[in-house]
């Protein structure tokens, strides 16, 4: 993760999360360690699968206390096997103690991402089709998630509504039809904006064809309608095919050759990638 | 939920989450859309659960327009089922389309926290042990999170490392052992908090007894060691376990007669229920 | 402007602006007026200009007191002459002397924006060259002046670093080459951006075309190569001309048949359109 | 500036500037540049002006990356030539890439302002007469414009609504007079605020005088009245010349004898001042 | 207070002070109440004092509730006995229990300070001699605590270290004398600030008069070097003592002549005046 | 003060107040010095007291310019006499002079607490009675106050209306009765928080002590009555003594055997304890 990022977006999520879960102090530790004390704990992997996050993970015990410094053995997009020793934490034991569930929160969340994202990427691997995310992130974790999609082997589809433009039914409806949709949105949207409009059946292809459309979305159309949508378009807009998309409707969906599937499973639901911090104790001060 | 609560905290969390979606403007809406137009949608679920967050739903529309009006023909905590109409919007028709997005995040994932309680808490019913959550909660998403815990018939366990006392091993070393820190916690922590010792084998328990816990955590104990702890134990302090509780698991562990059981599952693993805005129409202005 | 990009985005900044000119209260104002004064006042339009940024306006005065109406005779994007009455507020007169200078701070220079980009486009008038913006915009002004260039009549490049993709001379050198770079960005950005590449000479534009590049900015060529670059791309790709773009020098880009030019001109060198409020008198209170 | 100033108050509008200009992340450079690389860049003028903002714009890379480093062979206050080499910065790529357009924003206009403010401040020289600026500065932006005067030659009026009293017309109508205004202004404002009174004829100057006013500020006089109106104060109160001050009247002003002109165009018209970042390479990491 | 001040500065200081005291929710209430429930309180004064901050403590429960309604039987700046009924709250019962800490926090601490700062008024009754507070407030309570000063009859000094200048003895050293000192300042601040100086002794006197200060702080004075100092002024700029200044002191003070003392007892020792809220019932909805 | 308390909920706040404190720039002292100037100054103690809050006093300045160092000859909780020499301060004269007030401020109100505190603890030294405060503490004060009253010798009660369940009559009166509240408390708050319950006569005692209340609070009772409720509660819930509670009063309540004394005076009405900076002198740049 590029550190002007980090910077810039990054920290304020990373101490707004500290603060959730620090709003006045750490009683626990603050009652029993009442001085710095030098130390050091493992970050394991509990299970198979994709790490990503790393650099967060770090950067959490880093806000806490600038010293903690961290020796990686692994890095974001390796696989791993239950049992990986991936890193080893060094600094003040309160900062470790008091940092470590908001960083595993983090880091389990964005590697269960990352390993979803990989088990589906993997189904298209030797197709022409690419895999994509949606805006059905949890809010104000966006960054994070848009993130570990790309280290599982995704692509981005946009970021949020500011910044791609989408064409669906209710804004075609609300426009007059199609091509007058994609007239105003030619009008109006910053120009290095691809546009793309969602389709739910041919007659629709059709007219997002004639439109000029750079990217035609086929939402929850079937199969056969599918494939001769893709047959009619023939190159001339982008592809992509949006709607419950499971693990296994996805190598049927490659096999049609369009050139995106989009997938809000990759960061609604794939469920977390067990972490946990081991073996704390305490290190004479140098 | 208490609408203190919302204006409080929760309002600025959902205003960020906007600004993470909108961080200019709506541009395919705004292209199309140029003006105010009255329109309705229909807020129905596409599968079986339990509805948690109806007002965080809401107040994200009305943040945007506090015209927009909700008519509500369920409520939280109610089990519906595939296919219920939940609710009918009305408002600018340009509200409902910027705002769909990031109130069906929050209430996905809430529904789907509130459903997956709902099954564990179910195999509790009949007997006294309850069902607690984890500090393990989507990063800025824990007032939402655990809210919604409740609503599924799960207790709180403390919100965050301030409002709680809970004594782990590395607390303990740190002490120089359990009646050491026990007795640091209660010298230093607000005295209205319990104070919660985690014991990993028999003569922790022991020793958590000694020193006057008020609530001991027996985590990762085999079924027939918690047996023996709780036997000891006697009612003399409250009782939790803890450590990859499963829904097969926690008949078993009620069978024991612990107090209570914690599940980060609950919040890190629960998928979410599928929810969605439909037919959306315009509708005669007044 | 969108109500909604109203509260998401522009109603801090206008509070922030507010708290700029009041950091702790309006000594003058509230050392002669102690109670709440019906009054009114007239926004009159001292130049001849192009009117952007009411909307603006009319809410700084409105965070202030919601009570205060403002009675419009023009709007958006309508030329005025010098003396032109634009509208009546009424309100507490405290809030119209608090709020006056601010909200013509804004409305004026988004006006003088809007009427510099007007003077611009009218040159391109008839031609299928389109006028755009630059991100030579004020530090936290951006949002206001991408409006007002619209109201004008130019179109808007990219919003920000974010949402758009301009692959220059240092990223394509980073990248070993354009080809190179342009298959990095695919790979990389979010696949809903067009990938424009800014080139120097007639090499270049070959190899952006070679790699596929959406749009193919010429920064900084001749007339003379812009025309040979131009015979050259044929339509593959959509072209923008950069660079010291004055009013003279846009007719004859014009008359080349680029599709975009941009100039950072309208949003750092627009004068601003000289508006007051005056005729500030007390109202009976009804 | 000073270093207090810098974070107290600058550092947040920097950050909120970087934020505007990257949303999520800087697509274009993180998409080519995947690791830190070290290289240089030099800022250049491109045409004759007075250079204000060195500080900021230093800032702006160090905020993003502290290991940005700045050599300058030029400081605040010049006045340089064209093509004048005004630094060389040193840091990783991506600082220097990301950071470019928000600092060159902010230099930019202050060193516009500072240039068109040390013109004014020329025509006054060998006067008493002194230059002011206004409170017609870019919304968020005073600190760094008012900044700007100062370094230019010329001396700040009022910070904002707060910190000076200044009452005019409105003020003397809402109060009954301008003997009744002055006498709820010391009674309410902060006892170390002078009181300025603006008038717009002899007899007001008549009443200011009489009620003990700190300045006289007169404001739109033909050169006829404000003669007469200097030969009345005959130095019982400070004076002020504002309205439509031009350079060509500024001369005209200073023979007056008068003790401050207010120049709004100072910070609203003043044109930017054309700089760049050229020949980025990179270089061998040490 | 202004409605102005109260959007622009204090709501964002009570909803932090809120979210203080309600870092997730009032567990309390919300465990007992969770359906809207009207009812009122009263606010009752337990000792005599001078009431302050009636409009604060009303806002405190409008952020919570904009529905509810305070009456007042009393205003800012009456003095009332113990035992008075300032006013009576009505709205939903969650809103005056989650409030009432909050609200009377500042009410209290507001008239307490304004209860003070009447005492020490009353004994310069008469004289000359006007009362300033100083910078001794308490973090973030400063707009707060110099509205109760004026509230009790006090007047305020400069704000903070921006709306005015003061020169100590660090200042005069680190300029080489009084009348550098001086001078450095006139050319840097805003000319609408007068120049304070501070002084110790006669010969400092004497520099301050030929510098030109507009006030001169006598500081840590006798009374003897005061008179003398007061005597050599002779009018030609303001006089203000400081230092330990007690009520007893007061008067001997006011006849020494001096324009202005200061006193920070007045908003750093003032005991707070006992409020509270009582008979809270519910009342029928209607 | 633990550092990560401090970068999580000290720093926002210190740098807050540190805003309001400067809201543009610290004119007096950047008009006189232009240039980075080191120097030293040293903080005296002028009465004696019990000192609360060096790390914050630190650290404002620390703030404003991260290479002040300060040598401490003193620590928290220390008792001093007048004319103690507490610390000497190395750095840029700038910021000693711009942080002094700030930090001084909160020095001087936290070790007022401190001292307050530690004279009414002595009182109940060899008794079994514990000191605890209140939340009457300074809105947007409480955690550096909370601290202060730890550092004199008192504990903490609960944090906020978020972390502790305190039943009152209005609480009771809403949920039908004390056995009601208490159900729907254990019920509804977090299992890990004790119960506490508002009682006013021995009637109520009775039923907290049935309805299972694990602390007692005994609210305005007579000594007479506050005997005979401790005789009745046995031991079998915590108790506390609340209302009025004056230093005289402090003994005879030790005297009873009450576990708890909660005292609102600790926060709300202690004297600040009077301290300065000193003998500020530039030191010889090295």
């Amino acid at each position: 993760m590029n550190p002007i990022t980090m910077t810039t977006q990054i920290d304020p999520l990373l101490l707004q999360a500290l603060r959730e879960d620090i709003s006045s102090e750490d009683v626990s530790t603050n009652a029993v360690i009442r001085e710095k004390t030098p130390g050091q704990v493992e970050l394991l992997c509990k299970e198979r699968g994709v790490i990503a996050g790393l650099a967060v993970f770090e950067r959490v015990f880093q806000l806490l206390d600038p010293e903690v410094q961290v020796e990686w053995f692994h890095q974001d997009g390796e696989q791993v096997e239950a049992g990986t020793h991936l890193a080893t934490l060094r600094g003040d034991i309160r900062a470790l103690l008091s940092g470590e569930r908001v960083a595993l929160n983090y880091l389990q969340r964005m590697s269960g991402i990352a390993t979803y994202t990989r088990a589906c990427a993997e189904v298209l691997r030797g197709s022409k089709t690419k895999l994509l995310d949606t805006r059905k992130t949890t809010p104000n974790m966006r960054i994070f998630e848009k993130y570990a999609v790309r280290v599982g082997g995704g692509q981005n589809h946009r970021y949020n509504l500011s910044d791609g433009v989408l064409l669906k039914d209710n804004h075609i409806g609300a426009a007059g039809g199609i091509a007058q949709a994609v007239r105003l949105a030619r009008d109006y949207a910053p120009f290095v904006r691809k546009i793309e409009v969602e389709v739910e059946n041919l007659e629709m292809v059709e007219e997002a064809l004639a439109a000029g459309a750079d990217i035609i979305m086929l939402d929850n159309m079937s199969m056969e309608e599918m494939r001769e949508a893709l047959r009619r378009i023939a190159g001339r807009a982008q592809t992509e095919c949006s709607g419950n998309v499971t693990l296994e409707k996805l190598r049927a969906l490659a096999d049609l050759g369009v050139d995106y599937v989009s997938c809000g499973a990759l960061t609604h639901s794939a469920p977390i990638l067990d972490l946990s911090l081991k073996h704390l104790r305490p290190l004479e001060a140098k």
